[in-house]
């Protein structure tokens, strides 16, 4: 794997290049792996697309270019198919824009790849009298089962681990809360379009205690004895839940260390980054 | 958040539906949202498309269907455009096919979010005399900074986490290893794409001793002594690197536990999954 997790920051991140033309040949952003980015802002006819895209395409290889990558909004899906026939594919799309790719060198390509996990969190809230926050769904997989469960959810686009969990106990139950702890996260395969993902379990200090549950989503909400919770025969059949009802039992009792937080400065930016790690 | 990660499982991942007319009208599978998916396998032309797309709409919405999924193979990229401007957009794509979607009722749509995040690894191979194993990369962030650093990588989609950490190790430097540990992990935002990524550090003993390196993009590859690595003035100077080293050298004094992995079924499925947590 040539194009480091490290590195990708800097990539194609620049949103200067646009479609100007010069001499017949699209402007284009470099990128630091002797690649170019295209972005399309204005309506074009296919025809005089594919005209400019040749000749730019026969420049860039003269210039030692390899990837070459096109940003179109999704109002310019005129373009996709012209992109396609001249050799163009899909990197990855979301609900404004698709990305298409191509490779110019006759060796293979190194284009980096597209996302591949959503992130899942499950929050254990629980208080000083050793009751946790659960709640009954109205739909989804938990529909008809009765178990009672800690909230769940899936961690938005640039969204803190630490932070969704605390978001979704408020959304779900209107329970305010802070994070202090990871208990344990597991890695699934294929579990929506071909894509994986990783769902962690989260410690919360719940800092209100009057539920105030959302009705759309969620059926029942309450303050359960983690024992109870635990005991619960949907708990104690499935391998997964039972294993993590332990590490919560565990906890209770002082009686295991997850991974804390810590706000980091990145090596390779002023960015800020939270660290997970057994403190 | 409604539609809910352990539940997407079984969420789009038949492949039966296909383009088959009846009547007019597409046949299309149907989800346990009340959505319907279409699959385009054979080339059609835009127009009939349209007109066979409405007409399916039409009869979508009296059954009360609400997301629209059409999977379209790039070879049919002539009918994205025709696609869009009936009100469709994009949900996400790989380098075989696009996905559309599209929300029939009036209220706001509950269409699932695509993948957000990239996982990496880097991986701390230490031997029984103390020593890491270490690389000089030639290309990306870490070219020119004579920095000795743990091997990284990507993890492939569909891969685990301790899998992709093994497989990273063997590539670079051509040590066999096994993974024992999880010591801490990162979450970033924005690192390409828009999209983010989790970095773990994982700890693997070695199996093997004799280094042969990839040459095309390992400059060198070495044992180093822990506290050597850990004393590099680029680890000293950058705080994420310093705690992970921190981290290193607590572990390699056995002061210090991460988390292990055990193999478990999932309650929804046969599948099996590794649930990380500190054992």
């Amino acid at each position: 794997m040539i194009v480091k997790e490290e590195e990708m920051a800097n990539l194609l991140e620049s949103n200067g290049a646009v479609e100007k033309e010069i001499n017949g040949v699209f402007e284009a952003d470099e990128d630091t792996y002797d690649g170019v980015k295209v972005q399309i802002n204005e309506l074009m006819d296919s025809n005089h697309f594919v005209t400019m895209l040749r000749a730019s395409i026969s420049q860039w290889r003269k210039q030692g270019k390899r990837g070459v990558w096109i940003k179109l909004p999704i109002e310019h899906a005129n373009l996709v198919n012209a992109a396609v026939k001249q050799g163009f594919w899909y990197h990855h799309a979301e609900p404004t824009y698709l990305m298409l790719v191509y490779w110019i060198p006759e060796i293979p390509h190194i284009i980096p790849a597209n996302a591949s996990h959503r992130i899942g969190i499950g929050a254990l809230v629980m208080n000083d009298n050793g009751e946790v926050l659960v709640v009954q769904e109205r739909n989804g997989a938990f529909k008809g089962t009765e178990v009672w469960k800690m909230p769940t959810g899936v961690v938005d686009e640039g969204e803190d681990i630490c932070d969704a969990a605390v978001r979704e106990v408020q959304e779900e139950t209107g329970i305010k809360a802070e994070f202090l702890e990871l208990l344990a996260f597991r890695q699934s395969h294929k579990s929506f379009f071909g894509k994986s993902d990783l769902f962690f379990v989260c410690m919360l200090k719940p800092l209100s205690y009057k539920i105030q549950k959302q009705d759309s989503e969620i059926k029942g909400a309450q303050w359960m004895h983690m024992e109870e919770y635990a005991a619960q025969p949907f708990v104690k059949k499935h391998e997964m839940f039972n294993k993590i009802a332990e590490i919560c039992l565990a906890k209770k009792k002082n009686k295991y260390n997850g991974f804390s937080k810590e706000l980091m400065t990145s090596a390779f930016s002023a960015k800020k980054s939270y660290l997970y790690f057994n403190q």
